[in-house]
Order: structure tokens, then sequence, then C-alpha cells
């Protein structure tokens, strides 16, 4: 069984890579290699695996879960510009890809040893645009 | 191949379990504890696994899940207190998770020995949680 | 200019007259009359009038209006039961639109002699049914 | 690792199989055997699995995603009647499955050979049906 | 005060008007122009204004709001082509203006001398057009 | 009668008025003063009022909405940093209200002389925020 909790927090970004060429950034990333950057409203949906618990009927509670959401992707990510404030991103292209990998990486091991595995990060960069990772 | 046809009900419930005590209740609910109970436009999504007939195009007749939903899901749950109306829950407590497994205890006999098995149910809380549940 | 800030509160309400009959109950609500109640996630959208102010670019500082939302609504009606627990509605039938008119007489004297007015308040009882209130 | 695109377009459609009675057509179909037909805003979701590249952080351009789109979905289909206008639709019915099947069919052998194989194609009809299909 | 009932139905149009020619009809219409037509979800809000009974607590009995907008929009529109069988779409363009219009003029009498008077009726033809028409 | 177009775009700011201390600064805009900026997914309704006309059906050619808000809109705002990018936030607070008016100030001389003229500018900040600005 799987349960599973969207936030969404606003922050910028530019896809820009240093070890190429300012022509192959542009042919790469068009508007998004932008050098000031650009923003979103992301939305991040992360499905937990487990079973519920026979008393008290839930898998986890979601009070750990908005903890751990709240010290690993709002308080370092919202109201951030992503290439600036947020490792490793000074140095990896803040993809949408490379971010879910990276929220990945803050969360699986906050839920290791619980009743609670993380099973997918889902972010949505637009309404038009979403990747899915598992951890493979 | 899945069809998955959403629908939506609105009901009431209150998280306690009478076997804990206050304390306990208000610990593991917090609000959802609250006696009289409160209420969520319950959104849920059942999909269907199965091959589109070479005929009609159709894995399933639809007008044959909209009965079945009618007949175990709206007329018990629709605009009903889940603690007080609809069993288990006078002593299962109907959270998320539990709800999602009585809706497919009840749907997935409905399907069986059909060409479309019952694969998966999703129901959503809020629009910020939801928890699916595929039987195991 | 308007500026609007939308929430969301899970509430239980029913739907009964006790100055009415049984049969007249079920006649004028139907469904909505079940004795114990049902919920819904409600939406409420708050409109304020006002000139952005020159230096700051804004009409509303909106951490005053985040806590007058939390003190006029969130704490008194979320995972509530409004015939129970919220005031007229032990003698007021909260219906849609008598919900609205209450929110407002519970805002529109917290923005008065404020550079922003309540404009509008509009409540979303589901996604296919809201009412528009503005004190008149 | 997945990445989904969202499209929409709108286009008409019948429920109506030749090789049936006007009577069974009517049992089968309903409303949806109307022989003018009527329209959807469908919505697409194509799912791409791949692993972000190293170098640029994508599993795969957006910009090839788009352009594989538009020439098999977008200009085919999109303000089209599919009965009349997209082979194999005048002998198959356009079902929502049979639609999703035919995007497949044409989408999946553009991303052979290359790092995003295609994955699943998910399509919406209204907000309340969809189908999931990924070539199996 | 106003309350405002969401519906949506599934119709096809072709945007062609005989009085032109068929370059016209292009340089107007571009795609829309089309002979077999396309479709659309149409989604409609209809507003209605008036007080709240001081009895009922409702401005209008929302069961007589369903009648209506079953027997005027549902009924002749739902799973139609506007331009072969809904009149008068045979000679006027079945634009978004034109289609609110027609639907003001059905719904506007069903509603006088009555409590609730039709105040505004939107339709959206995507998620991203939409027209407001308050008969004037 | 009224036409509304929606459309999108992703857009860094930071809310930092430079004739105040840092002090000032935080204390009016908290998070959003951070000084490398964050972003949205802007959602912008422009709504136009007119009559349609007696041929074409339409209040005005959705095809030069288009053009005038590339022009005005996306070109010089989507994929930008307000503050560094578009003037005039270099030295006005790009707040949602500013923006809102600076948007209205760029579309109406577009649509002067012509038979639809604007009405209305609503901008979306998040899902949760938005403005309303009919030029006074």
């Amino acid at each position: 069984m799987l349960i599973t909790r969207r936030i969404d927090f606003s922050a910028s970004h530019t896809c820009w890579n240093p070890a190429l060429s300012e022509a192959e950034n542009l042919a790469l990333y068009g508007d998004d290699a932008r050098p000031h950057g650009h923003g979103h409203n992301y939305v991040l949906e992360v499905s937990l695996a487990g079973e519920p618990d026979p008393v008290t009927g839930m898998i986890v509670d979601l009070k750990d879960v908005k903890r751990v959401l709240e010290e690993e992707v709002m308080v370092p990510m919202d109201h951030r510009h992503l290439n600036h404030e947020v490792p490793p991103f000074h140095s990896v292209v803040p993809t949408a890809e490379n971010l879910a990998v990276e929220i990945w990486r803050r969360l699986a091991p906050r839920f290791e040893g619980s009743a609670a595995r993380l099973r997918n990060v889902r972010l949505y960069e637009t309404e038009d645009l979403y990747v899915d990772y598992s951890g493979e």
C-alpha cells in the first residue's frame, strides 16, 4: 500500500553547464539557459510504501512525514535560487531530473529502518512536465 | 491496459480508536480525533485491467462499472458519517488507508470472473493526500 | 485592485431545520439532511480591495491576512462539525449560503479602518458548487 | 527514471461499429453512438524511461519530444473528427482504449534506438475517465 | 448573493459561416473551420442571484436548478454535434460567444418570476478560453 | 460580454526595495526578500469586453490576442528574472500587484480603438494567491 503527500515550493533555477560552451548551453537548454534564471512553483509528490498498522490504521504518522519534508525540502529549497543556494546545484545542472534525484537522496535515509519506505518521488516543474524517480 | 474511472463523494469521519486512551488518540490523530467528526470530498479512482474487446473496442462496459460504484460506494458512503453509518467503521478507524482497503474489499469480488479485473484503488482524502491499494 | 487569498478547511455539516418536520427537512435537503452529517473540503477565497502602497508594492501585508484567517476561520472551523461546534450553526442551517455570510460577518470587522477592505467571500462546497457574498 | 510530457488536443468521435446492428450499437455505446459525433478536449500524458545524461542532466531533449508529438499527434488529430480524418478510425471504433493504442503505435517507433524509450501512454477522455497503455 | 453551479458536457462544432467564401472562413477560423468538426469538453458555470431564504438558508433549491440544466443544456447539447443537432447552429456559427448567448436565452426565462434570477453564464471551451455573458 | 484567455509563464523575482533598510525589507517581505530570487509559474487571465460580431460570432480574433500576449508578455517576461531583465522592475518591487499593473499598462494600448477593450487582468502568483486589476 502507498501513501502520497503533495507539497509545493517556489524556486529559481538556470540550466547552464559550465563545462560546456555558451553555444552548447544555448543549443541544449534554450530559454532555460538565461543567466539570471527563472522560476517555478514546483509540486512534489512523495510516496511511501507500507502496511496500515492494525491499531492506528496508519502506514505512517503524517506529522513525521511533514517534519521530514520541512527539514529536507521546504527549509533548504523554498524561496531559493537552486544554483546559488542549494548544493549540489552550484556544479550540477538543476534540471527536473537532477532535482528529483537530489530530493530522493535527501529523503530516503530519513525513512530507512521505519515501517514506511520511500517508494517514489514525483516532481512537477510545470503542470505539463513531471519526472518520477524511485531510486534506481 | 488499464481503464480508470474517477468519482467523488462527501462523507464525515473521526479518527478515534476506542481501544486507546484519550491522550493516545489525541497524540496519534490530532485534530482528526475531534469527537463530532469532520468531513471531506473524497475522490476515488478505480482502475481496471484488461484487453480492449476486438469488436467493441472497450475493456469493460462503463455502464456496468457505474452501477457497481453506485451500489458499493455511492449509496452506502456518500453523504454519510463513516463511523456511524458504514460498517466496519464502527470498530475500525476510518483512516484513508482503511477506507481504501474497505472499498477494495467491496469492489474486487464484483469484477471476479469478468474480463476486467480490479487493479488499483486510489483514494484522495484531500488534494494533497492520497493512498493507493491494490489488494496486497 | 483586488487581492485574493485561497485557503481550504475540512468540516462536517448536516442540513436540518428543527423548526420544520422531518418530512419537510427531507423534501428540502434530501441526502444533506442525514442526521450524523457528512463533510466537505471547503475552499474559501477571500478578496480584499485596495491600492498597492507606493513603497511596498503591496495592497496588504499577507502575513496579517493569514493571521486573521487563522483566527476567524481555521481555528474555529477546520476539522469541526459545524452544527455542533461552530455558532450560530446550532440554530442556523449551515448551508453554503449561510456559512459564507457567517465568514463575512467574522472577517469584515477585522479589515475595517485598514487600507484593504473586505470585498468578496467565495466559498466552494464542492468543485461544482460555490457561493459569493459581498456583504449585501 | 521517467519523464512525462502532457499535451491536449480537441477532436470529435462517434462510437459506432458498422459490423453491428443499430440496436447493438445503441446498447453498447449509448449517447456515444450518435452519428454526427461529439467531442472532447483529450489530454495525453506520454512517459519516457531513461537515465539523466551526466553532462546535460536530461533524460531526453524535450524539443525532440515536442517535435514527435507535433508530427504524430497534434497535426494528424487536433481539431479533427477521428472517424472521418484519422486512420484507422474509419474502420476501428475510436474508443479511448483504441485511441491510446493507436497513439502508442505511432510514438513507440520514434523512440526506438534512442536513450529514452516510450514507457506509457495515458489518455484522458474527460477529467473522470482515462486509460493507460504500455504496449502489452 | 450569488450561487454558481458547474456542469460539463461534450459536444462537437465546426466554425464555418456559409455566407462567407472558403478562403474567408479559413482566414477567420483556421483549424476550427475543418468541415467534419472537432470537439470539446465544455464546462458551464451558471450563476444565480438572490437572498438566502430565512427558513431554508438556500437562495434556490438546487434540485430545481439541476432539472432546468438537464432540460435546457444536457439533453439537447451533450454528446451532440452543435451545427447538425442544436438550433440555431445550423445557421449561426457556434463560437463560444454564440453558444453562451444561446444558453442564456434558454435559461433566463426559466428563472423569471422566481426568487433567484439568472445573473451570469460562464462557458469554458477549453481550460484556457472562456466567455462570460450576463444578458446585455 | 467578456472573453478571457489564460496563459502561463515562468519567471523569477525578489521582493526588495533599495530605498528601505535590510531589516525593513526582511520584515516586509520575509522569504520573498532573499537576494538571489525565487520563481513562480505565473498564470495570467486577460479579459476583453465587446460584442460578438454578427457575421463572425467572435468578439475578437484570438490570433490577434495571441500575438499581443506573445509580444507584450511572453517574449519580455517568460523565462526571465523580473528584477534584472524586465523594466521597470529594476527600481519597482515586482510584487504580484505591481506586475499586474505593468501587464495592464502594456496591454491596454494595444486594444485601444479596437472592438474589444481590455477589461481585467488577473494574475496568479500561486494557486492560492492572485490579484485583479482593471485599470483604476
